[in-house]
């Protein structure tokens, strides 16, 4: 009755399927059965599934590839999920205006290549890269490893369209450099987590193709030393295109993950700089010389792109890695996502070794340095047999540390549901209430992922 | 009885001062006498000036410096001027972070020094840099001519207090690199021209101090040529920190006002690269190759500083010349601000001469052709009896082709109330309606400049 006006093949109501749609990768958020997924193929067919589940009062969970951390596409019991996989097309690459316009549906590497091919660069870079998908990264205005030197994806956001919980289409922004026509609706949507319209499709900006990076691996026999390190080539100045940390408990977890030899050091430093001509080795130059005073104990340099290319996916496999070791514990990983002031990078980490103490838990620190932004990775047992409590005590006492700290409680990942709690601690009543009601303002009614965020 | 509240010294109603401060810089807008200014010198102040108007129902006009061009700070009959220009501090600059703080009324060329004075760059540099006030840059998502390379106020805006249109302190954005928990209202309020809150602080993003710029000039003896220069530029992804243009009008009116010995030229293209080390001289010889390749007559290159700043202040004279030719004829000047995708500035560009043919106007053609924004502006004289008329017609003429070419109708100066009846044409009636729920629910009385952009 409900989705009796659906054109054929949108609503899938085999409950094996659905069950798959029903959680993102997050950890310790609530979960349940959704009732059906939809999947439009079309922003008519969006529409038409906004309206019949408006008309119903039937809760809609907008969903790219559910690879978010944060419970943002965990279903509610009884709600539909509204997944944009089928609408996968880049419809346009136009490299001498550099914008590409795109499905929400893309997998955000897809968007890499295509603009590759044109040869220019579409810089977020998640560490899902590979599997999450852009209409995603609008939701949650994500971010990656490029973010030090290029920033977020709502940098890249030009325009949007947007079908409302009522089912209208409403269009954002605009193709040209600049625009000021009204209110900034775009960078409104860009963060929003589906809470505000179902974004159909995304008009990005993209550069030129930079220059091949080179690359700098520091090691230090102290974590605080990274992060001091950090904190000089912040002061300094510097603008590397990659600056990456990872602490002995991940360096370890990626070695016996996947055999890199990395060695067993308190902390690594991978560093990158894509500076035209001599600037890159220039630039490292620099950074060899704070990494040095800062005390690291072994610095080497790269413009090998293979080494470079295997030293990113030690990073990448942070996670992948960490969950390994949880597994093999028989026990599962709970991820943090903070950010604090650039030169505070070392009081967050001094914060997070504390909590790993005081509580007996492994924590493995890594993440995006140059910006403040780790992701500090609780690991917890099958000794533990309060497991899970305690692991969710870490995480509040880090999240604690990094609002304490002049940070927020995300830097990339979103509130979803596992820090909606957290929100109404870094947003004021005033800001909370502000917050409110620019929600109702859009979907009044309350439509759309009505469980998340506020 | 309406003010009784305020502190003392708030309230300025001096007849001939209030006069001072009833329209901005813009012409052909509805001009009125508002009733009081109100002066505030805190976050305080400004909450008792709005909770004020709020209950009397006043209409309040926020305004910087009034070097708008749009009437955005035009004040209708009877309402109240709310100048921030007392609250002209400089909170903070934080040289690890990047970062400074100020107050709305600083003027945004002493941002610059003081930013500079730290080692670190405030881009953001509109025509009116020497007396606008970063408040106002904030109002309209002022640009300038670092855009090109560096994007507009918005890109720098990190976090900003707001007082509400019913007297509550609003806190958006974080002192952090990266942040997405909750809406973005920071960008929302940038651009917002006045009407959704009044801002009270302001923290920018700063950058590290780029090298001294490296400067080009080509002349070209058709003015289409130019444009053809920007496009291949533009097409060969570089990106250099400045690419402005100014026509044989302008060109002109700038010698004969400031005697530059520019010459009798069609075109004039000023070009800058402030890359590191030799990259400011590699990218302008391919700037140089692309200009010839389009036909300039003649390429002019220099490193140094006193040539390089006696070319940027011929493009800041651009406007004031023309502006001079005007009084000189006894008539006026209207400039527009429209922005095209890049490769269609050479059709706008033709646009404007044909506008300029038919109606018989002198139109001097400068601007931001790096961005596609040009800002064509409208000479008229005592020889037409119907000046004013066909002003407006040939700027209506020239809005209309920036929109036909794919384009907005403005680019960084706002919509104020010159061209409100153009918002409804470049919005269709979903994205009016959403802008007009969105002003409801900051503004619901309609209490902040009721008389501007919707």
């Amino acid at each position: 009755m409900t989705w009796d006006a659906l054109p054929a093949g949108v609503l899938i109501d085999d409950p094996d399927v659905v069950a798959g749609y029903a959680h993102d990768q997050s950890r310790l958020t609530e979960r349940a059965t959704p009732s059906v997924v939809l999947a439009p193929r079309s922003t008519a067919e969006v529409q038409a599934c906004l309206r019949a589940a408006s008309a119903a009062g039937v809760a809609v969970v907008p969903r790219g590839a559910g690879s978010g951390l944060v419970g943002g596409a965990n279903a509610p019991a009884g709600s539909a999920v509204l997944s944009l996989h089928r609408m996968d097309r880049v419809l346009e690459v136009d490299p001498v205006e550099r914008l590409a316009v795109v499905q929400p549906g893309v997998v955000t590497g897809d968007l890499r290549s295509a603009a590759a091919g044109a040869g220019l660069f579409y810089p977020p870079d998640p560490g899902s890269v590979a599997f999450c998908t852009v209409g995603g990264n609008v939701a949650t205005d994500a971010g990656g490893m490029c973010c030090v030197k290029y920033g977020v994806t709502g940098d890249f956001v030009e325009a949007l369209e947007v079908v409302l919980a009522d089912g209208r289409v409403l269009r954002t922004g605009t193709r040209t450099v600049k625009g000021v026509a009204g209110y900034d609706l775009t960078s409104l949507f860009v963060g929003s987590e589906g809470t505000l319209g179902v974004v159909t499709e995304i008009t990005v900006r993209l550069l030129p193709a930079p220059a091949a990076p080179q690359t700098l691996v520091a090691s230090f026999d102290r974590l605080a030393s990274a992060g001091d390190a950090v904190a000089r080539i912040a002061a300094a100045g510097l603008t590397p295109s990659l600056l990456e940390v990872l602490d002995r408990t991940t360096v370890r977890a990626v070695d016996a993950h996947a055999g890199m030899g990395l060695g067993d050091v308190a902390a690594l430093l991978l560093v990158q700089s894509d500076d035209a001509g001599p600037g890159a080795a220039a630039l490292l130059e620099q950074v060899e010389s704070h990494c040095t005073g800062a005390g690291a104990v072994d610095v080497a340099r790269s413009d090998d792109a293979e080494e470079a290319a295997m030293l990113l996916e030690a990073r990448r496999l942070a996670l992948p890695a960490l969950e390994r070791l949880a597994a093999d514990r028989g026990g599962d990983w709970l991820l943090d996502d903070v950010c604090v002031p650039r030169a505070r990078v070392v009081d967050l980490i001094g914060a997070v070794e504390a909590v790993a103490h005081d509580l007996g838990l492994t924590i493995g620190v890594f993440g995006h340095a140059g910006d403040g932004n780790l992701h500090p990775t609780i690991v917890y047992d099958h000794t533990d047999p309060d497991g899970r409590a305690t692991a969710m005590r870490a995480f509040d006492r880090i999240t604690e540390a990094a609002l304490a700290l002049g940070g927020t409680i995300t830097g990339e990942h979103g509130v979803g549901t596992l820090k909606r709690h957290w929100l109404t601690r870094e947003l004021d009543p005033v800001a909370l209430d502000v917050q409110r009601a620019l929600r109702r303002t859009f979907d009044p009614a309350g439509v759309l992922s009505p469980h998340a965020v506020l």
